[in-house]
């Protein structure tokens, strides 16, 4: 039985494929010291659009180093659905004398396309690795399984990849008796994931019914919930007297993930459950979680509805604003709506036709005094927590608007709002088509064309760590108003400090 | 099939049973909501020493307080080390009306007595549960067996408790048939520790085999490793359609205690990982986990040494300062140290006889040019952080101070360190005896008997997040500082600001 680690290429989708040189020379100079048979370090890939880091194209000069590195076999992965046999040669020629085997991940529904690819990977002189992946479909996918013979004489390893994690025990067994019958004499290989927290007892099922090797990662780390974890596997095989493991090695390269684990927090949680126990794709749970607005609540609403084949709850009305001629607030959550509440208020109750536009709740319950108009953005867990903040002590008529339909994440709406609720046709002042808080105000501002814009408590994150949810969400939101400033004739100014590229002025200049 | 969420008290673990209001009344509301039956909300015990929270001793306003809160019946559980029938009148009369179940924890060894402790709370009309430990011990122990037949009658559950997170779904059927065989007519219940990820495997097979209740924890926040996840049972049994989840309810509560598992990181680690695998105590783990010094490297080497049996790896010679009429500096990991190296250095340079004591090695490549004489305390995972830090660049003659004989955390040696290594007799200038950096330093300045100590790098924590770990750190090694001042008679001065309570002088009054 054979352990291939492929920490780096599947915990890639948390890096973008860039890892820390002394990481990447603390893991090979310990996998040299651990049972593993194969390192699988990276793609090999034509150039996509957008950015991959080293480790998705791993230059000559890293396979060079890598391999003056390591006393294992290296392993590089093709995407099948991104390369076609007449990429190979060059993609593979600086790969020779460097890397033993070539994987390719495969949809089984593009199963033919991927035996030509696998030819001509073959021809070249690599070890071929078959990832076959949505192992949990397979029984039903007949074209699929009649091409499976001719893997025979292609194939060194035939690999069943848990996709969604969410395979049990019984499953495993079931899917190796399925291919054995069709292919009785490839070796096979099982990949799971641990959405379900049943990687490895996936994994040593795989292994009792005879797979002859099976992936594992340092550490869990791989996309979405992860992979089975390598040191779990080794101490598993170890305690049964299956495999000599010195954990002096493993337990420092354990340490040096450890803390790359807490910044990137992969690993399982309520939505990759939800997704594993339903068949349902990491990628999007993958995107959402890490949005912050989008709670596990919502994603767990969106995998339901997807589980279900339901677009969304309901279809609201769509709102017509008439033009306004008056400015708008828009409020966003930042600190300083309270540092600065004293002066928001006195703008608020000497115009009282200023109309307020609550990007997020939650500074709302501070404005129930106010007469001006409000309009709340609900996107993800919105209307929870809009509920939450007002706890029953509702303002008289809030109007909640609600991205376009159908909606991903839901239509709640909360009890007291009754028919004040309302969905956007369409966001028109960008191509960024998403949802989120700025989007939907925005697009109402758009709507209302009011003389100007005032912003509040759109700060940033300037005080204290700034993770990388954080960070994307600042740029986001920043491409956003820039959308917005640059196509719409709309005046627009914060009466605060903030980090965003909006025209700023002072509050303290406009009030009387 | 009944669900038992125990979090309030498998978790208190992790916060000496006290919790934030704001949680336990998230918890107890939203649990009302789900399809759980029993809450299990802490311990009810005689006053023990040392400090333990409200959830240990559910004084009666507490009890009143949930019961007023939940629709679920509440259990108690009660330490069978502890507590013995002639407390359980006083114990349990306030429980009446409010509580309907008491558990009790028992291990096999006592299950005579524990007989009689369950009889005294059958008597007074509650629900008795038996929490019987280390599952995967029960098949030798013919004693306890025998006993089984006795719980007829007296049992409402039959708990069998894998303490240990080691065991495995045929493990868990074939302790089921055991059990049986002595006692068919009784309901059994599975409490799982998810040390190997495990746990939820293991439930659904107890499940499956018959179990009639079975616990679980919100993220799993339990002793140790933790238990199986109430997520993740209802996530498993909801897709397989034997259960209605609502996830509102459930993913709010689960956020609410993500938050606390970031700053307690209950779950499964390497340690833990091990200790499963060979039935291995989590509660020495769970103290080793929390002291920062000890590396899983070294948590691994004890827990292999336990699991073996093996003492200590060797004893090595004792050390026989003779009394020096130099002072010694003592130097710490705090940045201070190379913040103001070059003072250091220069009074190391001037003062060729000060012979310098490395609490921890952090540093000490920062004085491979000077020729005072160093020792090393090698304490935990010293060795290896040493060997890493000089990088094979050795000093010339490092002298190396381990803990004394037997080392709970083993006795790695650098390489070139060679015949320079002692260890102590004992600790004799403290009750406190611990392995610490500081224990052992402060033991060689009491055997070297110096004219006065000088203390580098000893900083405490200023900047940044101070958390838990730490804090207990600094407090133990405060005491060990005033324990030494107190019962020595040597001068002791820290040479730079320092959070310990040291008499603080300037390095730079005493430089030339």
């Amino acid at each position: 039985m054979k352990i291939l680690d492929c920490t780096l290429r599947d915990g890639g989708y948390y890096t973008n494929w860039d890892f820390n040189r002394a990481l990447v020379d603390t893991y090979i100079k310990a996998c040299n010291d651990l049972p593993v048979d194969y390192l699988e370090v990276g793609y090999r890939s034509i150039p996509l659009e957008g950015y991959y880091g080293e480790y998705f194209y791993l230059p000559l000069y890293v396979m060079q180093r890598l391999k003056s590195q390591t006393t294992k076999k290296l392993v590089v992965i093709l995407n099948e659905k991104d390369i076609r046999p007449e990429h190979v040669y060059d993609l593979l020629t600086p790969c020779v004398g460097l890397i033993d085997m070539v994987r390719l991940a495969i949809d089984p529904e593009q199963f033919g396309r991927a035996l030509a690819l696998a030819e001509a990977v073959k021809i070249m002189g690599f070890e071929v690795g078959f990832n076959v992946m949505y192992m949990s479909t397979w029984k039903n996918q007949k074209n699929f399984l009649e091409l499976l013979p001719k893997v025979q004489g292609l194939a060194d390893y035939f690999y069943m990849v848990d996709s969604y994690g969410g395979v049990y025990p019984e499953d495993v067994k079931e899917t190796i008796q399925l291919v054995k019958s069709y292919i009785p004499a490839v070796p096979l290989g099982f990949h799971g994931h641990n959405n379900m927290e049943l990687a490895l007892v996936n994994t040593l099922v795989a292994i009792e019914e005879g797979c002859e090797i099976v992936d594992a990662t340092i550490t869990g780390m791989g996309r979405g919930a992860g992979n089975v974890k390598t040191e779990l596997l080794f101490t598993a095989l170890n305690a049964k007297g299956k495999l000599e493991v010195d954990f002096n090695p493993l337990s420092k390269l354990v340490d040096s993930f450890t803390s790359l684990q807490k910044s990137y927090e992969w690993g399982t949680n309520l939505p990759y459950m939800v997704s594993g126990a339903h068949s349902l794709p990491q990628k999007d749970v993958m995107d959402w979680v890490g949005k912050r607005f989008y709670s596990f609540n919502s994603i767990i609403r969106a995998l339901q509805n997807q589980a279900k084949g339901v677009k969304d709850n309901k279809s609201l009305d769509t709102v017509r604003f008439n033009n306004i001629s008056y400015p708008v607030l828009l409020i966003g959550g930042g600190p300083t709506v309270i540092q600065h509440l004293e002066s928001i208020i006195n703008l608020l109750y000497t115009n009282k036709d200023i109309v307020i536009v609550f990007a997020s709740s939650k500074h709302a319950k501070l404005f129930t005094t106010v007469q001006n108009k409000q309009y709340f953005c609900l996107v993800g867990n919105e209307g929870h927590r809009m509920e939450d903040i007002f706890d029953g002590d509702f303002i008289v008529n809030p109007i909640c608007i609600l991205p376009p339909y159908p909606r991903l994440m839901g239509t709640y709406i909360p009890g007291n709002v009754g028919n004040n609720a309302f969905e956007l046709q369409e966001y028109n002042f960008t191509e960024l088509k998403i949802d989120s808080h700025t989007s939907i105000a925005l697009q109402v501002i758009k709507e209302m064309k009011p003389t100007n814009v005032f912003v509040a408590g759109y700060d940033g994150y300037k005080e204290g760590l700034i993770d990388q949810k954080a960070q994307e969400l600042l740029v986001e939101n920043n491409q956003l108003f820039d959308d917005f400033i640059q196509n719409e004739n709309i005046r627009f100014e914060s009466l605060f400090d903030t980090v965003y590229k909006i025209p700023q002025i002072s509050i303290y200049s406009i009030i009387k």
